[in-house]
């Protein structure tokens, strides 16, 4: 299926090098994806040249003269720059010039600009970040990592109904299981905010597993995680933080000796089938569900490889039609409710 | 310096079997700790003769009827069970038999009973339960794991406070910096809950050193990270099942072909040295802080090895006279405030 794809090309930590080469590479696998390089003209046209590329009909370029940066508040980021390549890649979507962007900019900016210029999906009161990590098992996607600090039950019920039909649709899951994050499988555990969305998770139609603590999120007992945007932040930055400590600790044990140093060399290919299964490279790419349009947010240190997963879960989503099963579901959950 | 410490040799996963000759290692390795062990007197006696031990001048026995379950109701088993193991280890604090005490049981049920038999330390309104975790630059402290579900600003400042306290006596570590767990480091990020602590914090005594995020407990940017119980029970869980994945996958690599397992008998050595490093059972022990008694809780699953761990941070709090420091922090605070 023959999908268009707009990509802010000036932001994230490498800007043009990562962007560019990652849509190159993309394209390149994919004949049917065509992608809108937004930002500067030179910048990415000499970026293109080096890898090879060219503009054409699969890749085009729109220029843009501002860049949103990696600090910048939000709000400001909205009002001041509207020629931004973060801000034009999501005019594009809203007025279906493409069918999903892509940015590895600031996120606050994005989820501004991305609520303001799209707006928000009948029924769904606030956008959520979801994300996709390895499990046991699989693959757990968990949310929202961070866009609400703060959360109603009706809130977590919103986003539970909106990743259960992402991974549907996406993943090809029929009726994906939905836990709630908590701290104690026990029904008594937990705060008024989780008790309550267990309620509602209960009475809807979601195949609700009930709760799940933190552990379950690499074990893979759900397909699903739901939890606020300050506990999933904190869970996926403890996350990064103990894998990187372990790979630290990983590499000092093989270069601590000579000895250790050749058991390293030895060992280097299980290692590397090791690093590969569990590379976060291959995970990146959250969604900014319940917006009227596909918006993925890469991390902003990704490199082309990573951030060419990002690319992918853009198309990924545009091609399954996330939204209008999103939009469907809840008209389906209204017209029940009236 | 010389102490007894009481053990509720029943609770937990393996009870005897594993409470009993943790005990016993440690009494051989520390001649200045004593024992008070908790439970049924002819299991305790059995286990003691299996490890070579037996009582004498430093390890005495208990003899009580009743075992809290590890599902068993809170509520329940502290106001039925009088003769359970763990009311009788935590009655020997309030008594001053001991010192300090340590519990694999039932997490909720230990820390209600120490709550009711001992009572808060003046100034503290909640006990919190805070454990040590490994980081690049040594150990963290991290604080509440699930004991308060909901905590409102003071009640961060008193675990920030607190652990402040028990890291400078039992680490011995001279104003140990503390964080607060947030979203973001900048000002404007997190909840009100979160924002109204930093004020506390900056406005008290304690070495603050701001907002942190979740990879700056393995980063070890600061000696202290304090948040509310739920977060903090989704940021050690979420660990548990991350480090357990990982540990998973790489047994699988290493066992994956003849090559690999070949690769694997090689590495063993530098493998070996990882996993010693990072072995979780090296930080068994949570200490229930905030209570009139020093009281120490064991994973519920902890082997014999582990189980020593907890009873030597038991040893440790004891000895550094952790209570002393917080009530008088306490005071000063008080007065400086009255």
């Amino acid at each position: 299926m023959e999908v268009k794809v707009a990509i802010d090309c000036m932001g994230g930590d490498h800007g043009v090098h990562v962007t560019v080469p990652a849509a190159l590479t993309v394209a390149r696998a994919d004949r049917d994806a065509s992608f809108i390089l937004v930002g500067r003209q030179d910048a990415i046209e000499r970026e293109l040249k080096r890898h090879g590329g060219e503009p054409g009909a699969r890749i085009s370029i729109r220029h843009t003269s501002e860049i949103v940066e990696m600090d910048e508040s939000p709000v400001a980021a909205m009002r001041a720059k509207k020629d931004s390549s973060m801000r034009v890649a999501v005019n594009l979507v809203e007025q279906g010039e493409a069918a999903a962007c892509v940015s590895a900019g600031n996120t606050g900016a994005l989820m501004a600009i991305s609520r303001f210029v799209l707006g928000m999906l009948p029924g769904i009161d606030r956008p959520a970040i979801a994300t996709v990590l390895p499990s046991l098992k699989g693959r757990t996607y968990i949310l929202d990592l961070g866009a609400n600090v703060s959360c109603t039950p009706e809130h977590l019920l919103q986003f539970g109904i909106m990743c259960s039909e992402l991974v549907s649709s996406v993943e090809g899951k029929h009726r994906p299981t939905v836990g709630l994050l908590n701290i104690g499988a026990e029904d008594i555990k937990g705060n008024d905010q989780v008790k309550g969305a267990a309620e509602l998770m209960r009475a809807s139609d979601l195949n609700f597993h009930g709760y799940v603590e933190g552990d379950d999120i690499y074990k893979g007992t759900t397909d699903v995680v739901v939890c606020d945007g300050f506990v999933g932040n904190v869970a996926l930055k403890t996350s990064e933080g103990l894998a990187q400590m372990l790979a630290t600790y990983l590499r000092q044990e093989f270069s601590r000796s000579l000895f250790s140093r050749l058991a390293g060399l030895v060992a280097l290919p299980v290692i590397n089938a090791f690093k590969n299964r569990v590379d976060h490279r291959r995970y990146n790419g959250a969604s900014l569900l319940g917006l009227r349009g596909v918006v993925v947010k890469s991390h902003g240190s990704a490199d082309a490889f990573a951030f060419g997963f990002a690319i992918r879960r853009a198309l990924d989503e545009a091609r399954a039609g996330v939204l209008a099963h999103i939009t469907e579901r809840m008209a389906a959950i209204h017209k029940n409710a009236a």
